[in-house]
């Protein structure tokens, strides 16, 4: 069963925008020392979209070899069809991930009918367990009858994260699905709410904060796991005063890449461009961010400090 | 301070579709007896733009007599201008109401700087502490700033009901708000979040179904409260099982007021027309929530009965 | 039938916030002498919400006397509820009004069938001919099937004005509608879409800019049905120049109140409060809105200038 | 300049889901020989994002070769990033495209320095013109500001299809860009706004019923074009009459592949996976579909057959 902080983490690029394959190893292993519990490539802040399904791939062996079994890794394997995501999730196989996570059907926003169809499809072709990706801003909603049918049916399916951040969907899904499917996997994706996700039965978090506080993320869940909610939202109103702005201080993800690149990672530029205008203003995040890092005692790498709060 | 379960009412009416005086007497009497904490007549759920503002007045009065200073009432108070809206507070003020709850301004959608002004000429006038009411799906959205900047020039202000849901702007108004105004009251009016709200350090909720269940909401509160986690996620379900079909069965509030029906109290006719269908398709409707009422034993009024959780 | 542009005017106040009712009187004769072909009190521009019901009705009375008889008076006449609009119904046919327009229930989002059985409801008793009023930014949304039916059941009910903007929505509409009810009246209420929902077959618009600029607006009607296609759309770009800062310069109605007095109009202090930023960003938009009103030979008021277009 | 229908096609498939190659030449060829004006492979309903980077280069090659210099090509070139997408376009001109059109950047959703900034990138290397393509409910939407200023900084940029159907958009985008760029052609993509948007001055429309009914896209064109609105807005409605549960009927574009076989082309399987159900709703609407274009002489293919409007 899929529990605690999974790290949806980026992907370091070198100065010709290529997968810089020895930062990403360096990386994931930093994030699984600093207490992550999985590792999440090929997630939205993985930025799957902007590689080619070669370079998924490439990613995919990486991380799994950088993992090298300490802790499981569940990769994103959604392409342009149910076909091309069978053949992704038995590449996942191979190269040795623990599960795949497989984004709601998006750009067309499908009915839930069309939903169950395609993950159905999915589930009944690949050799590898599924979890199902809900991010209702960028992706097909899934209703929570949909995620409860498809529980039900396929026992390849055993999770699902969800971004939306809206606790009372989270809270239903875990009363429709849980009497049945008891270790079906209920992650949360919206760290701005990561205590309450917790507090209402969540599993864990995939969250891309994460990948740039892995202390933090990982405080937060050991809190709740313990009772102490109090201690709990001190650290979550840190997290969210950290998540913020590095998702609205510019554009998704490149606030996490430019503060994963404050704790000590050349993530490279982005393969997005960016105007002079927008490069000015990501000095500007840096530098508050820094700032916000600093005084949390999370600037650089400082391996042992205990969190100031 | 404001804290616990405040019941947004309904209100009952005569065969003419008037006040039915002596009912809402009752009815508010019996919430009280089955545990809730306050009172909060004028809300959303009690139809307050359905009643004229001579009605409107005419039910704080009655709720505040019936209440006769066992439990605090907060009476919604919101007109159509800030001018006719400080007229409510002095009425609610006289009629012995111990705050009143004001709606963001609602039919124009305003901006943060409108609301905030709109907020801080009442304050200056109102001689009755205020609480600020954020309902986005239908009236303008408040941002956190916007609270925060309230909370800090407006002693008058002492909390805010938020309807959205949003456990992530919940978290961050608190984050904002209590280190200066640590006595400001934060209470959640989405009912299928209740248990989250209060786990981020909400102070009570004000929730429709309170007006149906009150014995649910404050075992919801009180496990929250006593650190029990578990049963109060057990007792959540319970409540969203019947907070759902009351809310999406019928148009808003018609389910909660068939349910308050079933609890024993001669609703009357709504104000709003149904067609034949609506009525044939609410008989249904009442039929479900009935069987779910049973189920917790709180089908009729059944006093000291445990909740069946 | 109704048909041309029926203004949706403002309402002048004193400097105590009360009707300023001899230049009420003098604003909305002003209006048809531009060329209007009807007035339309107690619209969204004309703010009704924020007047109380007896001002609503003294509204009502002025605008009738004022208008004399020489253009149709389709006046505002919803209120909290049914029973409420058909008091007021009543009251705009003692007035002298010729017809009245009654917005889909706001606040509280209703489905179809509650918009159906409440129209169905008014239509029963109005002694007036009624105008639907649909405006899905701030009040329940209507469906073109609810619109049909509420056609075909309703001899009453005579027209439709629609504030979306959606030329779809209204090809629709009309093409359902006016094979059996050939005089039903189709009016638009979004200014930048003018042209186009006259091209499509509409009777006539309900636009807030012709309280600023009634010779515009009746300019572009006038092209329109002279079949030249290629003026009416160079009056639109300049009646866009104009709508857009009005309507978003400002919170709404505030940009077109700032208009009309720009015309010589004394419209008085707003009954929503400002803060100082607004009231100096307020001064900024009033150079910029008589700046375009100047390019167009429209500041203050020029009787027979013709459009400089 | 590119004026007039252009359509958005799909591609046949064969039994085994692989392009229908030889079908797919016959279909445009069909489309070109009813009168459309251009083609436009690898659109949204041509299911761009359900092929392969291989397949979308092998289709542009198809769709020219099919096309023979009769009529323009604008080919979708956008891929996950600029540097692929300005690959792409470097095929697209190889393989014979007139243009090139881009969606706004899709699955992020980006804020208009972001959407400058890549478009500029492509712009500045692309061997191709280019258009853009605002669709904003399926990528991020465009500002007419931004249109304005690729408009103005970008010779390569020579055109734009807009899919809202939002009239007053494409008003200001062509009172915005029109003035410094007469040659810059405005496309809508909207079918039940193709009359609204031919007569506030669109170029063309780039309409997935076009791939469906050529004939009676191309006569609406005429019509407008010819000065006769009242026979456009009767096609119109005759347009929308199919329009509507061709994308309604099914998961887009799927009602528009059943609608194209109904005039003689074997679509094949969809890519998308579809339950019993869907299989079984999709015959349903496939007799819907065919009982409407029968009434218009559209079934099957008739050459030469008159339009019955």
């Amino acid at each position: 069963m899929i529990t605690g902080i999974l790290t949806p983490h980026m992907v370091p690029l070198d100065a010709g925008g290529r997968i810089a394959e020895a930062e990403l190893e360096r990386y994931v292993s930093w994030l699984v020392e600093r207490g992550v519990h999985g590792l999440y490539p090929n997630g939205s802040t993985g930025e799957f979209l902007r590689f080619t399904a070669d370079e998924r791939r490439r990613i995919v062996e990486i991380v799994c070899r950088a993992a090298a079994g300490r802790v499981p890794v569940v990769a994103g394997a959604a392409e342009g069809t149910a076909a091309e995501t069978i053949r992704a999730c038995e590449h996942c196989h191979e190269a040795g991930a623990t599960a795949v996570a497989i984004v709601s059907p998006f750009y067309y926003k499908l009915s839930q009918e069309s939903i169950l169809a395609y993950f159905r499809e999915i589930a009944r072709h690949s050799p590898i367990d599924i979890t199902l990706y809900n991010i209702p801003m960028l992706a097909s909603p899934m209703e929570v009858a949909t995620v409860q049918r498809l529980a039900e049916e396929c026992p390849r399916i055993v999770g699902i994260k969800d971004s939306s951040g809206d606790v009372a969907w989270m809270a239903r899904a875990i009363a429709a699905v849980r009497p049945t499917r008891p270790e079906f996997s209920f992650l949360t994706g919206w760290d701005a709410a990561l205590v309450a996700m917790l507090a209402i039965g969540c599993n864990g978090g995939t969250n891309a904060s994460s990948g740039v506080v892995p202390e933090l993320t990982r405080a937060i869940y050991d809190a709740v796991r313990g009772g102490d909610l109090p201690r709990a939202n001190r650290l979550q109103a840190a997290l969210t005063g950290l998540f913020d702005p590095m998702l609205s201080g510019a554009d998704f993800p490149e606030g996490f890449r430019i503060a994963a690149g404050l704790r000590g990672f050349a993530m490279g530029p982005s393969r997005q461009p960016a105007s002079e205008g927008q490069i000015a203003s990501r000095r500007t995040l840096a530098e508050d961010l820094r700032a916000r890092l600093e005084e949390l005692g999370m600037d650089g790498d400082r391996p042992g400090q205990p969190i100031g709060i």
